[in-house]
């Protein structure tokens, strides 16, 4: 049964322009003017627009002895809602744990998405198996490769592992992922902060300053650069990283950064709030940083320093948060915010003209969707591509709060915030999943993209560092006298 | 009569997929598999790309009382034999000329050309008429003001006439244009080395340095920001104006900048040939740079902090550089490139891996498209948009010479460079003028390409300005007393 | 009359021990242990440092049609009640007045100094005259030019007259100084403030926002490069003056920033008090700013990247500030400080580990009288130095008030503010003017200080400038056929 | 026996003044006009400066089974030949090995020693023993605590051990050091390289790139503030560290840069040489750089950025050079440069205009007594500070070469290099130790410089700290429910 959404108007990443979209098999099969369908989409007023993706989320993950609350199918219910209509989780395997195991277990917690999705494949461990299974990965449509340089004795790697892991990937034509802190100081500051009674959520702020996310990020920078293999660093909080980042791009290296929604529109005076589950449930890593951050990022966003807006969800209960009461170094890290990131973005980025609507639909969903290697079959309003559509009303307000919310935690980190430009339609692989408020998604409809390697900036950063090796002098007589 | 483009792999700034495109009445009727059309164009082995776009060239301009020689004919038959489809010429009104009489000039020159076109409005004095005339050539089209900082005496404006104007283009919803360079400086330091003897053409680079470029390009940006306007900077040519330009970006203001392919593939050491004539014909501002300058213009464009690449074609004769035996200031300024702007770029950028494909399609066209505002209907291959196309074989090979180059002058600065990668087929609104090496130009094809105002970037900028803008503090019983 | 200082710790830019101070004649005769003299100073508990040097000051200055209103001897008055022994003040031709007849001006006011002072030379004009009597004023002591790029209309000088003083300065081996703000966009936003009805002091520092004075530091560290001498930029108020400081000092240019104790601790939100007396009293240029640039004023001072600590001290009272109700542009510009400078900076800088003690003496003393080339004989405790001597009691604390103030003016800015770290003793070419809260102030004490032109890093730059200054490319048979 | 240094100039790091020296039982007596003594030391046409102090030598230095070949013996011979009066050297404990028996090895080979000398402790474990030694070593007089980045699997720390180091010294009082280049990197680096075949002395250039040491830079810097100590950095030889440490410094943070005279002066087309013997002599860590690093060292010397200039003297014969002959990594590292280190500085620093007289005696011995935290006893001609003293000839002249030093090796780096201004005489704790090119140094008569921690710099920042630490949220009745 065909669709076509009527009377809006298109919004790419570098167009605006009225026009109809027929949608048949889940697929754009057409775009112009008064196109006919079996089901009409009335978008009078509206923006017609790639549905969002986000990069970066964590569904049902397993986290210090615990589960994350959203799992695939209320997450993909979550991101529908709010516009988006793809996620890239993360399949992480336990130290030891061979790679296709844990895409194994990915793969079966990801068939009740309502949406689609793909994997990053997280290194968390360094061996030949390692290795040899990083081009199984590949070949079964992964070219990411996330790494932590935070949470020591669990997930971190060290600069040695780093290194053999980005040659790897250099060699498979992929991309590695950083979440970027310094893991051993990070680790100390949690020790010295909790001997000295300093127990409560804003210590783990404390803890992680934005110095230690810089750090972590020029360091992951330079390894690439050794390494001959672009980069991606997650969820760039502070104007530390981002200085790296631009100072990395300026020298001609190929690095882009992610911030999330929470760190362009929270701030660090989250934690100082006297109720302690109202710090908790902010508690993620990085932390919320000051307003003079949050400018560096919006900049970022703007000039293009920083490429795409993600938000890391990863949503823990009031109850899982509490078990770090006294010690908050127990206090689950993550916070929600798949289903608002793109009203949230639209009205304080859009709204404000922080943002061009066009770039709006870039940082959302079509530079994801190039920098994974999947455009325009996502991230696009183009013949052929995928239905991801949002059909995205301007004039459409609410109040954000738990209460209406589709994620399964039980409070939201951005409630009370008024936000005006929300979905009327969302389409999935031209299925209607958000009908004018109405949710209508559907268990298991989503499905697994994959996604090739060796995209263009692979392929031509690959030529310059060739060209532009250490070279062997030729010598003769070795070793020959005089100076 | 239409024309099919077939077998080839269309590269825009953003895809790359391999169709055929239909030509119908100088546009692009379709893209597709299989398209049938009147004509066949082998494209096998081909990109099919959007033809470029030059922002920046001097046809037949009147300078230090001559003019300079490719006319609107031979320089746009320059420009289509390189791949280059539209060029963007300046209006230049003399002091106490009005804009509207200059326009009138520009429209009687260019009434010979071979492609599509537009003006730049400079602006060379300020007054009444001037302030007043703005309006008329924006309704004409022209949404774009150039602002000479340097050429003191002559088309050079104070900062107070640049900041007067800067607010007029704001209100009018048009982007400011700067050629940076402190011209009270400049204009000195040509009389001290004079004076000092050094009097050949290496001089006209002592007397312009890059500090001199980087303060005025840092200075436009401040007055464009307190305007409230967006801004664009011609031939950015060094690391300190490249370095004001990402300072600028990276505290969100709205700037862009443009290298020349002179700029980024010739250095400084041309000025201290041996020759006289041979330094004397690349005596252009500001003049070549060293190879730090280099990679830092390269890397501005991989990285975005750079937006576009041009020529400020401007081409006088070895006899009127002669002009200048003696005394390097009366040597005329400019030098060629419309022709080899794509072929040299091809070849140092993407054959060197320091650009991807789609980067040279944006930076050479649909970027400047997009600024200009006249995307896509310009800098694209989409249905309907113009057919200003380039088939460019990325086998062909030549070495640049003089001998067999279009333009009118009796040299070239890129003498004896070899490229790979050259246009087999150019096509100008669906005219092919370029067929396999054959130049068929039509002298006249050329239209004037109006431009309207308040494209995205500058209605976002207006809507933050407002909202950022200084508030009036409330109080009363004025003045009280007490501190 | 000989006197002891006796038990203290002398503390200078680069040493703290116990010692006693013999003063005999006006001068240091002896430093060591159980020194003897007809008077005794007790320096038990304190430090014995050089006496503060104020580099920027107003005395009795004709400003709108007013005289700020501590002339020479209540403003040398306050100078020593807060440990300051020589202030560097202003002589300001008017447009067309000669130096020398200004400097005269500046010679009668001063003859009732109370403590010793030089004079800086305004160049607010350009002529054949000027530059006669630059050389004359050198020859009468004055090493320092100071130049206006605001104040349009007024003190203002454009780019041309700047570079041909600059050239000239470096000719007579001195420094050039500038007030560094964009006067034509100064005076055009001040039009567009109060045509909008902004009329309130509030509108002073929306009319001279940071990016105005970034811009002109910029701009002057150009030309002084271009004219390759040293340059000294007063009142730097703000990161992007200080920002363009560092990026000069990080290339080797002799660059040196004088932040005010003003902008160190009091920020913008004082504009925006409800009482229009308390906004008019903070009125100066450049405005205060927010707690971002405080804080890299502050770390400038510790780094290096600015080299002293001033005031420009420029006292109108309320009445004359009223001049501006209701058109702000007719508040006269100016605040005090003279009096505090020096236990605030105690207070705020060394009090909070931000300054060492050493710092201390260097940005208040030492820094300065090395780059006007006084040192030793001002700004060190040796054997032979002037005796200009502070005996800083660190436990000595008040509250700083206008009522008990030295300066003629009628409020403080630093109202209420308190500090620790106070002088017991000041002592002005021996004398001692300041005895324990006591004021012994002689008029007509003070001396003019004569200035040597060609210090240590004028002769230094002068060597690099000749050594790397371009050169002239021998050619023969110009010009030669060929490319 | 007394001694006068009769009719020069005496030149510290902020005088220059006529004056005689008088020296008694190794310290200045006096110092003033017409002073006698027993023995003349004719100073006419000279500068009386005080004796160099390189912060960075390497005597006897175990490492890769040799020993670098200078011993205290002809190693401090070979400083005061070049008006270096005192060397601290680096204590260096095996793995496992105790810090006070490292000390006791240090103290061993020391007693030959010509001049004066001092200690840093090198941390090249970590374990309860290192962390209660290191309270042993600052009671002997030792304040500088080395780490070392680099030399993976000798005497590399990590993150961990380094932070947990910092930590340490902070409480001490002391300043920790960093050779600052990522030993992971390094490591892998080499063996990507030999495995390529690339096994020349060009290879280990290329296995230390600049990105790997300011990585390490940058990572030291952020674990130093963390800490809350200040940080000195060794061995600074390229841009990418230097911009670290100026912008940490822009921060406020207290960090030093000691480039060394061979990365000032010589650059990496030495490991170009055919002669495999000449770029083996040039190998060391971090390896020479291009000129464009070169004018970065040049500038933070002049702008402050940089502090001192060291040489990281750790000779190695040409035969110990050919250990690594087909496998780089075998190589020993290090240069010579002890003799020549002030006359190649003043030759290309004072003889340029890079920088003043003032400027040179602060770098190669004020700044670095100063931050050792032993001035005014070293690096002061002051009365009663040790007669450490070089009376420097500005006229005279050589060319260095091997045949005529005094350095135990067999070659010279800076072999056929010119320079202008040498000693005259050197004065080691008033013995004459050069006596007008005749050497008489006395084996033995070196002494230990015990260095007392806390410094001004360190007090003033633990203050600062303490100031700005984090402060716990208090908090009732956790956890409270709501939002
Ligand atoms: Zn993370
Ligand atoms: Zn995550
Ligand atoms: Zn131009
Ligand atoms: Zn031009
Ligand atoms: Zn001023
Ligand atoms: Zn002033
Ligand atoms: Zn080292
Ligand atoms: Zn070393």
């Amino acid at each position: 049964m065909s669709k076509v959404i009527k009377g809006g108007t298109i919004v790419t990443a570098d167009l605006i322009y009225d026009a109809d979209v027929l949608v048949e098999n889940g697929r754009i099969a057409e775009i112009g003017k008064d196109l006919k369908g079996d089901e009409v989409l009335d978008a009078t007023g509206c923006y017609v627009m790639p549905g969002g993706i986000d990069p970066h989320t964590h569904m049902e993950m397993p986290f210090m002895g615990t589960y994350s609350t959203d799992d695939f199918e209320s997450g993909t219910r979550a991101a529908l809602s709010g516009g988006t209509t793809m996620v890239v989780d993360f399949a992480l395997p336990q130290p030891g744990q061979g790679l296709l195991d844990a895409i194994q277990m990915w793969d079966n917690k990801s068939t009740r998405a309502n949406c689609d999705y793909s994997f990053h494949m997280a290194i968390t461990w360094w061996g030949e198996q390692v290795f040899n299974e990083m081009k199984d990965a590949t070949e079964r449509g992964i070219n990411t490769f996330k790494h932590f340089m935070a949470y020591k004795g669990a997930l971190m790697v060290n600069d040695d592992e780093l290194f053999a892991s980005f040659q790897r990937v250099k060699e498979l034509g992929g991309i590695p992922l950083v979440h970027a802190e310094n893991g051993d100081v990070v680790a100390d500051l949690q020790q010295k902060y909790l001997s000295e009674g300093n127990n409560g959520p804003e210590a783990h702020a404390y803890s992680r300053p934005p110095e230690v996310e810089g750090e972590a990020a020029n360091r992951a920078i330079m390894i690439a650069d050794m390494a001959g293999v672009p980069l991606y660093i997650v969820h760039v909080s502070c104007e530390q990283a981002h200085e790296a980042i631009r100072r990395a791009r300026m020298q001609g290296k190929r690095v882009w950064g992610e911030p999330l929604i929470q760190h362009l529109t929270l701030d660090e005076s989250e934690y100082f709030d006297k109720d302690w589950d109202h710090a908790a449930r902010r508690v993620m890593s990085p932390p919320f940083r000051n307003k003079q951050h949050q400018d560096s990022l919006w900049n970022g966003l703007a000039s293009g320093s920083l490429s795409v807006v993600a938000t890391d969800h990863c949503a823990f209960t009031t109850d899982q948060k509490r078990y770090g009461v006294g010690d908050f170094t127990k206090i689950p890290n993550g916070t929600g915010g798949l289903e608002d990131r793109m009203p949230m973005l639209w009205t304080y980025g859009v709204g404000t003209g922080r943002l061009t609507m066009q770039e709006f639909v870039a940082v959302t969903s079509t530079n994801i969707a190039k920098i994974l290697n999947i455009y325009p079959r996502k991230g696009a309003i183009l013949e052929g591509a995928d239905a991801d559509i949002v059909v995205w009303d301007p004039a459409k307000e609410k109040t954000i709060s738990a209460k209406t919310q589709q994620s399964a935690i039980d409070y939201n980190v951005f409630e009370g915030k008024h936000v005006k430009g929300l979905p009327r339609f969302t389409l999935t692989r031209g299925k209607v999943a958000v009908h004018d408020g109405e949710i209508r998604t559907e268990e298991g409809h989503g499905e697994f993209v994959k996604r090739p390697p060796n995209g263009p900036v692979n392929k031509a950063l690959s030529t310059w560092k060739e060209l532009t090796a250490p070279r062997k002098v030729e010598r003769t007589g070795i070793p020959a006298s005089g100076v």
